[in-house]
């Protein structure tokens, strides 16, 4: 299996195009200030099997709402996507404005509306221009016929500052299959669920069972386990859409198969999930945040996520200083089983705890390892064989700047 | 009942020095780089009926283990703080010099260590220089002669821009009680717990169960309702220590008068823990979030921490941004009963979203309440009866500063 991160050559079979069965493209509609491309578009040539997770937050988008509906079936033709707005607490005219952008877009497929997904993402609470999105959808639609997968990967961002597109291939009963992805974050991001916008196509001919083990599977141990500041969007999304066409037969979730293609899957969503972490707004750093020896996964999990979440420890990291008392502090205020005399930990590769208790250690070398844009955090617990690992970023300047003025 | 802040008139009577029977004295030993006072001291004239809460922190700090067992008696003669070194992660060694600081105390005030509390404040996994701890002990025991209630409040802080300290009296029972207080905390600050360090004293005759009582009952609405960070430290502590010097009966949970001095030890907190808010680090507005019409105040206090432990809300209220969409994106990711479509939000006396829709509002009158050091949000979730106010600060360059930093 092989993964190629963003900026392939061949735009054509870049990100969700690199399977074959689908056509992408975006316009720039107007609903990004600074008129860059804010409408995408990918589509199958029918609907085919699909599958969906969408954000737990209670205050979910209208987009949210409708699309949950609509992907109840198993099937999608398309998924239509806005940046710009994200049409969250927007009320019933909301909800109207998310059936229009699925109407429009089945008008000009020719389908049925209900195998059309919704997403948008932008600001919360304000009322989607109506003229304007539906007149980005026809025109995103009708662009279909010249694809361009990195148009559509550039058109779903926010405050990122990179597109992020990923593809994996594997050979599954005899056939070549291929998996790829979009995905958008770099704020609000937060476990449980999708925690961002993410599109991955196959064209492995899954079933829309099929396809919601493996994206199921993978989002729990991939964008469920990345956090930038521990909030989580009332938009976020992940869509798995298969076309079939590489051939073969339907790969069920009981097929031989199943696992090498759930495994590609769980690859795409992996490398974007990384993506999106190091992409954290303001970010300077990707950290690995990884827990050993934990007596469950989940709480090898809650403790990660207590260290990664953490505004003193992304600091401390920003910094450049391998303050390991702060890891110390989260581990033992989350849920954990913990016991405080067995805690190891190793910062940057520099090991500064043993047994609860610091050790000397060589300052200059932690600081030399904490000076690359990619930082690992070990914690050993010594109760369990359980482990589990979440990817974050630093919390800068660059954060409090970004977010201190979005909306202007 | 009144409250006087800090910066009052008469030295003598600030803080834990404004009710009877106390003594509280500082100096500077050279724990703290600054060569700023560091070790302080606070003593009845005997010991005291007393009780305390602890940090919820499994990583407990060795002085925190310490207080713990020498409390359980429910008297206390003195309590001993030193700022500048944490005592945490210390492992066996941090064990003996709490306790030496503890039999050190006692050994110059002729009482039975048992009677001590130590507190610690500062970096986590350093050694303590056992000799210069002892040595401060010493000399700040010493010093009780000439009680100094200001010079005790600036020798525990740590990186808090001013020294924090409260009083409050009341008349029970035919006699007038006094409480005083004085804190430190401005970041790893948390609920559940006490959340910093911080010291009461009380001329009221209560029992230990009384202190027990009217404590918990304080702390559980007070400091346990103040978010900085998120972060939970190791070391924290609130102490409330009853001298009975106002004379009178003693006053039990039952009796006639405890009500009135619970008021007055939860006014003490109460103010205390507002500075502990305001002075949060890097902080420039102190920000009360109100969630009301909960159906428990379980749910109103979980809604609330979600939005004040928010950093996109945090940085949005720096940013002086009405961005009240990551109100209701806090409200809905957290663990409280929440109705989308009932949902209100009054961001800074604007009322910005009725029955979960956004409403155009009027963004100069939100810039101008927003551009005030005291920003107040209320959330009425229309469901119940329920309400809790929790407070923090907003999120700026300066906490990145100060935290990216902290130890160097």
């Amino acid at each position: 299996m092989t993964t190629s991160a963003h900026a392939a050559s061949d735009e054509h079979r870049t990100g969700v195009l690199a399977p074959a069965g689908f056509a992408a493209s975006a316009v720039a509609a107007g609903l990004k200030k600074s008129g860059a491309l804010d409408v995408a578009v990918v589509a199958a040539a029918t609907a085919v099997p699909a599958a969906a997770v969408f954000t737990t937050n209670k205050v979910a988008a209208a987009p949210v709402v409708l699309s949950r509906e609509h992907i109840a079936a198993g099937l999608c033709r398309a998924v239509v996507v806005n940046a710009g707005n994200a049409n969250a607490c927007t009320g019933p005219a909301g909800m109207a404005d998310a059936r229009l952008m699925a109407a429009t877009a089945a008008s000009v497929l020719g389908c049925d509306p209900q195998e059309i997904v919704v997403a948008s993402t932008g600001v919360i609470g304000v009322k989607m221009p109506t003229g304007t999105v539906v007149a980005g959808v026809e025109q995103a639609v009708a662009a279909l016929a010249a694809p361009d997968a990195d148009a559509a990967a550039a058109a779903i961002m926010t405050t990122d500052t990179f597109a992020k597109q990923a593809t994996a291939a594997v050979t599954a009963g005899g056939v070549t299959c291929t998996v790829g992805g979009m995905a958008k974050g770099s704020g609000m991001i937060q476990p449980n669920m999708a925690t961002m916008l993410a599109f991955l196509t196959t064209d492995a001919p899954l079933t829309s069972a099929a396809c919601d083990a493996a994206l199921r599977a993978a989002v729990g141990r991939t964008f469920n386990r990345v956090t930038v500041d521990s909030d989580t969007s009332t938009n976020d999304m992940c869509l798995l859409m298969a076309s079939g066409a590489a051939g073969g037969e339907a790969i069920d979730v009981g097929s031989p198969a199943f696992a090498g293609v759930a495994a590609a899957v769980h690859e795409v969503c992996g490398e974007l999930a990384r993506m999106i972490a190091r992409d954290g707004e303001g970010a300077t750093k990707l950290i690995d945040v990884t827990v050993k020896g934990a007596l469950t996964e989940t709480d090898a999990e809650a403790a990660a996520f207590s260290i990664a979440n953490s505004p003193l420890f992304k600091t401390a990291v920003f910094g450049g200083d391998a303050n390991w008392g702060r890891v110390a502090m989260a581990v033992g205020k989350s849920p954990a089983a913990v016991d405080p005399d067995r805690l190891e930990i190793v910062f940057a590769g520099v090991t500064t705890c043993v047994e609860g208790t610091g050790l000397e250690f060589d300052e200059a070398a932690a600081a030399e390892a904490l000076a690359s844009d990619h930082v690992e955090v070990l914690v050993d617990l010594h109760l369990g064989g359980e482990q589990a690992t979440v990817w974050t970023c630093d919390l800068t300047y660059d954060y409090v700047r970004i977010n201190g003025d979005y909306r202007s």
